[in-house]
């Protein structure tokens, strides 16, 4: 990517995201996954911009949402509804009925209490309501407590034995049809083990509920490997397929994936421009004009993002480099995008790029400090498009004008 | 407040902020300085609200700011440009020349880099620009590390040493008007002597300055007070002036105090309803409709905001609570506002409403998830007003239905 005419071209900071990565990648889980029926659904949480989701859509994916927002989003960039599933712990009524109206494929119901509210629902309105259920298999993944999902101290999913009580319930039940069976152990997987025992023990209790004549068609592997961001290990996706296969071996079912991350996240670049720095007596700061209300994940989850820099000059090599703070211009000491970084003759309006900020970057930007958020473009047969625009300034408080009206006549009169 | 009335009214989640709370917060400030000449500047970042602004405005209060957008949003509700400060380590260029554009009273400078660039900007325009040099006293404030501001190893300030030659460096310029000193440590201070200490290093500072000819006006003190979330020491208001006071006896100076936290925080709430809850092995889950997004300081620092059950019923006094954690529909484990909590008899639709959620609250939200942001409402002489009305679904997207349309041709066209 000519990351240096970008910036030139639409400013920064700038998400840039590769489309032709975004196919490849999600083509690689189609293909791994080949030997059975199975689909694709994006997790689109990572980053749900309508371009990307129209990228999904063309390949025949499908969509996992978590809110009806996303519902909205996947339908209107073309995913066909029989593709979309609908997840999460929180699911409100309206949610729930808006669902059942687009006639996705299925709700991923996650307690006792939302598989009564979904019966009542489907009943008031007279609908067969598709579930699966995430069954919770108790196992550690391994990864950063607050993408860890599967461990019973988790909010997520329910445990294996009440499980089954709730596919009798719902196989008896006139407005339920449960015809899937979820699990999802957590995001940013590093370690094949833990979702193949899972996959093992979830086959297993398909089994068991085929037997009572529960007729479980689709098996729902949840969200996918890890990336590499830094020096983790990564599983390899083909291996990763061969212990589910293993795993689902005797099962008539169609294969669900929800890769997110994986398929969106070594896409994007945050490209972002040096403002200023500063030195004080053991530190050196390098101001960006990206801050933590573009990028989070930093300040979040103290995660990396391997910066990039380019300098608007050519490169010397010289001995020059230092150990440097990247941070934004957001006043809290937790704005930081990169911490104890090597650079080299870091000079105002350099260029730095931060690496796999396709997936959970723009998607958790914010307006802190009345910053306004980023533009996106897509890049696709080497030319860049805009996917969504700079917010403008005055935008950020436009629905703020009638409430302002009122408040200074009530202040003005009263005091 | 009615919180069932009000939550019937807009819906839920709901920020609603009391205009009294924040009237008699911002008069406690002008009151305890009201010895001396003083300027009451309100931190945009903590909640910059229209109509919040407007309520500072119509008490004569100025506004300290860190972006230009919130220099924009601080003379839209009225401020007056002259009580008006642009504090922030990442001033970009095109801030710096709309500041000096609109006669604010002057720019916080927090590195020579950035000093040298106001006087590029200034001298090109044919500017003066008033300026003030955050001073960094290096004292420990003993609070949060992401909020905590004025250690060297922070980004913020510059150390006394270097500010000497600043101040001389700019009393000498034709461009550069050094008419303020600033120092802020901190946010959400709760021990008086850290400030005390600062305070006392600084006026010294300022008269040494002042002794070399060079004017100081203003002694701007920072960020005020913290608040009691939990169970933190408070500072007496009164004690902290008195300390100020103390500190600059014998210097002509405007004091200048920047409270955000301890002006809003208070005043607002947070109101959200139960959707649904779900038991695990040792663990009760109510799971509300508001989340991370709506409010991330539990996220982020892992903050305190205590949780209010309103129950739909009359309660009974029974002996069946139990400790929950209370989460919001986020798919992610990091995604709670409070854990561990005591709650009686929790019923879907119940309310439970969140205290202090008046600072750094909607500043911060996001749409992760696709969630819209809430609504806010201001209460003033007992009546409800929308201050910002809740977002809309499709509004979410709007801006991105252009590049869809490209995409959409493109992807089409050549698959």
């Amino acid at each position: 990517m000519d990351f240096k005419n970008l910036a030139k071209q639409y400013g920064t900071p700038l998400y840039a995201y590769d489309f032709e990565k975004i196919k490849s990648n999600f083509l690689a889980y189609k293909k791994v996954f080949q030997a059975r029926k199975s689909l694709i659904c994006y997790a689109l949480k990572a980053n749900s911009n309508l371009s990307i989701l129209a990228q999904i859509a063309a390949l025949e994916g499908g969509a996992d949402c978590v809110s009806i927002g996303e519902v909205r989003r996947a339908i209107k960039a073309g995913i066909k509804p029989y593709k979309i599933i609908f997840s999460g712990v929180g699911k409100r009524d309206d949610e729930i009925k808006e669902a059942l109206d687009s006639e996705i494929l299925f709700l991923n119901v996650e307690s006792n209490d939302e598989l009564l509210r979904i019966e009542a629902i489907a009943k008031k309105y007279n609908k067969n309501a598709r579930i699966s259920i995430r069954v919770n298999p108790d196992i550690d993944p391994k990864t950063h407590p607050y993408i860890s999902t599967g461990l019973s101290e988790n909010k997520f999913g329910i445990e294996i034995e009440e499980a089954k009580k709730l596919y009798i319930y719902a196989h008896k039940s006139n407005f339920l049809s449960p015809i899937g069976i979820h699990f999802h152990i957590g995001s940013q997987l590093t370690e094949l083990e833990p979702i193949l025992q899972s996959a093992q023990k979830i086959a297993s209790f398909t089994k068991s509920l085929i037997a009572l004549g529960i007729n479980i068609k689709f098996f729902d592997v949840g969200g996918g490997i890890g990336i590499c961001y830094k020096d983790e290990n990564t599983i390899s996706l083909y291996d990763y397929a061969q212990g589910i296969l293993a795993a689902i071996k005797g099962l008539d079912v169609t294969i669900i994936c929800e890769p997110g991350r994986s398929i969106v996240g070594e896409s994007g670049y945050l490209i972002t421009k040096v403002i200023s720095q500063k030195q004080h007596k053991n530190k050196h700061f390098v101001i960006i004009d990206g801050a933590m209300n573009d990028l989070l994940r930093p300040s979040l989850y103290d995660a990396y993002h391997r910066p990039n820099h380019l300098s608007q000059k050519c490169q010397k090599n010289t001995n020059d480099s230092k150990l440097v703070d990247i941070v934004g211009p957001i006043c809290e000491s937790g704005d930081f995008l990169a911490k104890n970084i090597l650079l080299n003759n870091v000079e105002n309006g350099d260029l730095i790029v931060f690496e796999n900020a396709g997936a959970y970057g723009y998607s958790m930007s914010s307006n802190y400090n009345t910053r306004t958020r980023a533009c996106e473009i897509g890049i696709i047969h080497n030319k860049a498009h805009i996917i969504k625009p700079r917010e403008e300034l005055d935008q950020l408080f436009e629905n703020e004008l009638e409430g302002l009206a009122i408040f200074e006549d009530i202040l003005n009169s009263r005091g």
